[in-house]
């Protein structure tokens, strides 16, 4: 559909605000999450960790375990396939550590028993024998001479020689020539930056059933952003056909990216085929913690020369990222996504992948974008300030547009950041007075779509409902905004469509919930699928009434005689078609199955005040706003509800989260007392502005925006902080004590 | 594809016997029946049922049960829908009765409590008011002057006036005119003969597991033939819409048709309603017998007139079946099947149905067909030993063959019965002598083939492993045979392929597994789908070579170029394609939905010695052996399982179970000590020669064959016993007693 067409659309279910499916579930307790899980005759799985951040294992003695009371199993790395290379071999290597442990909390065997109690004990009685080994958590120290290396030969042919061996891969990207466009500067500022490590903070920790027998045929229930990859990547870890292993999602009580991948499955998989009964294994606060993944720290160089006029001349970035003691940190979307939201004539941006002594980090909600936009929209606030000039007038200057051409290599198609910037600048909130110790900061985000391989099935029943199968975990709301795709595609009422997320067995392979493609991936999927159930709705109605199926439309849920034949037969509704289909030919049902193209990527401006107490350091967020461009809001309401998640989890990033490591290399903080989100109390209302700039490669125009919400507060806030402070804060947490640090630096300065 | 070209196929893995896949499962414990689901704070439900066999309800009072301890809810027929007509509503009334019980163990109320044990004792405290109405429970007294009236307007518009009004619906068929065929015979023998409801004695008795929100939406488990149909019915009764309504079939513990309707699933699904609890409610065997279906009890009438040389020149039956206190008495079936193995110029058949005061009979195993062959086979039986003819070649000379033009109507397709009569003569067992005491009986019998509205989908994993999803229970072994057509079809080994049932929110619609449908159409269907993925296999490979997709064909598990294109490129296996399908269109899924044409019926014929001890009454089956056409056996072990559980079912409807109610028209042996089921020292080895003539419908030549093997043995034994003990027993079961008797009454007639 043209852009314009797609404008002006009418949509009738699409927009609104129904009720969601699973609310009931969810507030009477009903719903059934990973723990739920339960099968006649489970047994309990835990799990033994590493208390060293690095050391090589000489000896697993587990014969006192094995004997211990309603033990049925103790399980090391030679229960898992050893066959394996490349990914595959990192994430078993990161699920049951081989010869060595790589940072605390590596799980280096299991046991299975009749009770969790029976199974914990038992670890007790698991002795290893350890040669520690020298270690590193810092992204900065681990590449300094003389680091301990982690793991030698990690590093792959990206990585420019000379570099040290803790770096593991190298991005770059860029375009035009950065040395020209500093020297047509009038203002060039560089500055360093770090941020810490973070958790994505889910409510519900991993949790798992697991059957295997020695059939090699399995069943698992998990917590999950995504089965499919999920069963995948266990059945390569066991050694057994993917189809064999049936994977179902639970409900999930927040994934955020950080259920992207697995920990506790393939434990609890090995565990079930050793003993031929369902095991169960949750982990608990401290495991998630110690061993689960949470983003990159990163520690960063931006630089950027500005005109006069607030024209940016160049920009250049070196983004370097630590992501544990595996490959895989997102230093090339810290790279692609920092200086995404501005044209620039000469740009170039470097990422490095540094691993560490700390567990894998895994996805975290646009991973990698918003350290990089905290450096780069940081450089620009100081510019602004420097050169006397308004934040959102210089980024409406340098914004990107259709056609602008990205450091990371494409031209963008329709994107909204402008009008993003225009609600941002226009809203009450921007000339809104500041009181006394307030300071407001301004930022950008961008974050890209992914769509990814994606299968829906779409099923009519005799009285005219509809079940609609889909294949990505719902895990913001999804399945009210398939119910709704669905029903206006049809033409029916929302609530007569059930969204379930199929399992593995019973619908094509479909990708993980993540890249904010949902909405967007599944969504299309769904329409497709409604699409080719109206075909087959109106070849039965052609057939009833001996005319030809092109003569045939289909309009308000009915298909409809066309053309010549129009007003010859009374129409027929979806609901009467499906109460005869047994009898006209069998079941109807519409499929797509692709991996589609068009993705959406989205724009974010955010408007965050904020008040520092320069005695105490202690900083409070105080008024907040979000401009998005969500393309197309399917069901607003959790929309909004994105873009305050976003930057609820901005806030908690940018003020207070981080993992603090020991000497010893030891995560001290592992639990929700010492590892400070934020809670209600901590933030403000988050006011939100929806922008719809249609995204060309949707059928209804939907953009993702799941993720963008999260590019743009950590930059944001840290303008308004600085704003607020007098002192510009480089880096994160902007805790009360880095804070009055910050302070007492600049203090030392001026005196 | 031409029948001889089927019957020449050479096939890979049809025809194979192997393992099956929920085989390890089965034997380990680990395959999860009805009774084994479980939900978090889930209740236990017990149902409250009817000690009298025609009560009006005049008051009933919950008030004690609903204060009892851990009571959370008691139901009444209140609490479904009022709204219901047809089927639906007799459905409903049997779950719940509403103005009047109606049998012995009808179900009036329900309570969910927090034990079983709380369950069942809070039953004893809800107050019942019963007006006791007269009641009958024998078919033959239930259409006598002045026997009570169980359901006043009940009969249909079949029933030609003058009928007693239990009499509920009538059928007729035939051609030709019967006295002129009659008056062409050298003798003509008509008799009465009588069956007793028998139970289908399947070894998991009714188990669900329910869940149902005050927001419409729910979750069933259950052990159930057909979860489409349940759920489609549960929704009905329970006022919701069928989509929102997910039906997950468990593992089965049997079924033979007997659970292809609901009785305890809507009660379960109200009081999870009323509770917002999920509640389990599993029945005992008392109730199993009591308030489940068993099949009719039969009174008939049957004549047929043969000339000397073993021509039948007419036939003629009444054949009049109770079905309990609802009308569904499968009479016709009776009526349809009782003539079809002979080529009859002149034939009449009537049915009737009649109701009683019994619980709604169910389907069991080809219903109505047994008996019909019963009194059919037993009445020339008696012309051959009347007229001194082999009764094989009796059956050899009138036997039904392609352009046979049935009781019933159309003429039949290409059909095996003179191969299965011509394998029984040829087979040892039919000119093995015969000891003193003993008898032998031949018997054909008949069942049609249902194919049904049928969903398959087959999905490709990366590894090249498949997932087949069907919506048919496997009720006998299922999923092994689709694997195997599956494998057969796509050219991979058979345990490369999974099969699973999959749920109502899942897949299209699909009928019960019932009508010996489901290897005829879920095996069809699941060709179908593979042919599919085949067609989209050789696209992606017709595109990777840059050649027209005309000119890829499929060729042992490959993708081949040919014609001009032959061996310029090389073969690309299932397994290449799949491994790389997310980069060249996504995922890969074949589907097919339909109501499926060309059903294959079958016919076989059954040889029974049996001995009879004259003093004590009891009968030994010595010998039998099963010849039946298959069309093809995709598992033989499966098929020849078919055919020896059919004949073991017959052994036990034939000589010991029956339905014994009192003058109080209570069931008095519901139970499994006084209702004899065949246990193994009854049964000889039973031996089976599969006719393979392909049905010329499906694909593979397959045939229904679930079912024809329970036809012939209530005659094929009544036949042996009758021969072995001299005397013609016309009334089911020929227990000890009852030959006995029989023998009595002879000496008496010749004395």
């Amino acid at each position: 559909m043209a852009l314009d067409e797609l404008s002006a659309k009418d949509f009738t279910v699409v927009g609104t605000r129904p009720l969601r499916p699973d609310g009931v579930d969810k507030v009477t307790g009903r719903a059934r999450f990973g723990a739920d899980a339960y099968a006649p005759g489970m047994l309990h799985g835990a799990i033994l960790r590493s208390p060293h951040a690095h050391a090589r294992i000489v000896r697993i003695d587990a014969s006192a375990a094995e004997s211990s009371p309603g033990v049925k199993a103790v399980i090391t790395r030679k229960d898992f396939s050893s066959e394996l290379e490349g990914d595959n071999w990192d994430i078993l290597e990161n699920v049951m550590a081989g010869e060595k442990v790589l940072y605390d909390g590596h799980a280096l065997a299991a046991v299975a028993a009749t009770s969790v109690f029976a199974a914990r004990d038992a670890l007790k009685l698991i002795e290893v024998e350890y040669e520690i080994l020298p270690h590193v958590t810092d992204v900065d120290e681990a590449m300094k001479d003389g680091a301990p290396v982690i793991r030698d030969g990690a590093a792959d042919a990206s990585v420019p020689p000379g570099m040290h061996p803790n770096v593991v891969r190298y991005h770059e990207n860029g375009h035009g020539d950065v040395d020209t466009g500093f020297a047509e500067a009038d203002l060039v500022i560089g500055n360093s930056f770090r941020t810490e490590a973070t958790h994505q903070g889910y409510i519900e920790p991993h949790a798992c059933l697991a059957q295997l027998g020695p059939d090699g045929k399995g069943e698992l229930w998990c917590c999950t952003q995504g089965h499919f990859v999920a069963g995948k990547i266990c059945a390569s870890l066991l050694g057994i056909d993917a189809s064999q292993l049936r994977v179902t999602a639970s409900e999930i009580g927040g994934g955020f990216g950080g259920k992207t991948t697995v920990f506790i499955e393939p434990v609890a998989l090995a565990l079930s085929r050793k003993t031929n009964r369902p095991v169960k294994v949750v982990m608990d606060r401290s495991e998630v913690f110690r061993a689960t993944g949470p983003t990159s720290s990163a520690s960063m160089d931006v630089k950027i020369g500005m005109r006069k006029d607030g024209t940016i001349t160049a920009a250049e970035g070196v983004f370097r990222l630590q992501g544990g003691a595996f490959p895989g940190a997102p230093m090339e979307f810290s790279a692609m996504c920092g200086f995404a939201p501005y044209n620039l004539k000469h740009v170039r941006c470097e990422g490095w992948d540094v691993i560490c002594n700390r567990p894998k980090q895994a996805a975290y909600r646009a991973p990698g974008s918003p350290m990089g936009a905290f450096a780069v929209e940081s450089v620009i606030d100081e510019l602004c300030n420097r050169l006397g000039l308004d934040p959102i007038d210089v980024r409406l200057k340098n914004a990107s547009k259709e056609g602008t051409k990205a450091a990371f290599g494409p031209r963008f198609q329709r994107i909204g950041l402008v009008e993003t910037l225009e609600a941002a600048r226009d809203h009450p909130h921007y000339s809104a007075p500041l009181l006394e110790g307030q300071g407001r900061g301004v930022s950008c985000g961008f974050w890209f779509n992914h769509a990814g391989e994606t299968a829906v099935s779409l099923a009519l029943a005799e009285d005219g409902t509809v079940s609609l199968s889909v294949g990505t975990p719902d895990i913001g709301g999804s399945r009210a905004s398939m119910c709704q795709m669905a029903a206006e595609a049809l033409g029916i009422p929302y609530d007569k469509v059930r969204t379930t997320v199929a399992d593995t067995a019973t619908l094509g392979y479909n990708d993980v919930s993540h890249g904010s493609r949902v909405t967007y991936a599944s969504g299309l999927a769904t329409i497709k699928a409604a699409e080719d159930t109206i075909d087959k709705l109106c070849t039965r109605a052609a057939r009833e009434w001996g005319i030809d199926r092109e003569a045939v439309i289909w309009e308000d849920g009915c298909a409809r005689p066309a053309g010549p034949n129009a007003g010859d037969f009374e129409p027929m509704s979806l609901a009467k078609i499906a109460s005869r289909m047994g009898r006209t030919g069998g079941p109807i049902v519409g499929h797509y199955e692709a991996t589609p193209e068009g993705a959406g990527v989205s724009f974010a401006t955010h408007l965050v005040d904020a008040e520092v107490d320069k005695e105490t350091g202690a900083t409070k967020v105080v008024r907040y706003t979000v401009a998005q461009d969500a393309g197309k809001a399917i069901h607003p309401s959790y929309v909004e509800g994105q873009f305050q998640g976003g930057a609820a989890q901005g806030i908690g990033w940018a003020l207070n989260e981080e993992y603090v490591y020991g000497e010893d290399g030891r995560l001290q903080n592992p639990g929700f007392l010492d590892y400070r989100i934020p809670v209600a109390s901590d933030l403000p209302m988050i006011d939100t502005v929806i922008v719809e700039v249609p995204n060309p490669g949707h059928p209804y125009g939907v953009r993702g925006v799941g993720e963008t919400s999260i590019c743009p507060p950590l930059a944001a806030i840290a303008n308004a902080v600085s704003n607020a402070a007098g002192v510009r804060l480089r880096e994160l947490p902007m805790s009360p004590p880095r804070i009055l640090e910050a302070l007492e630096m600049a203090r030392e300065d001026s005196g």
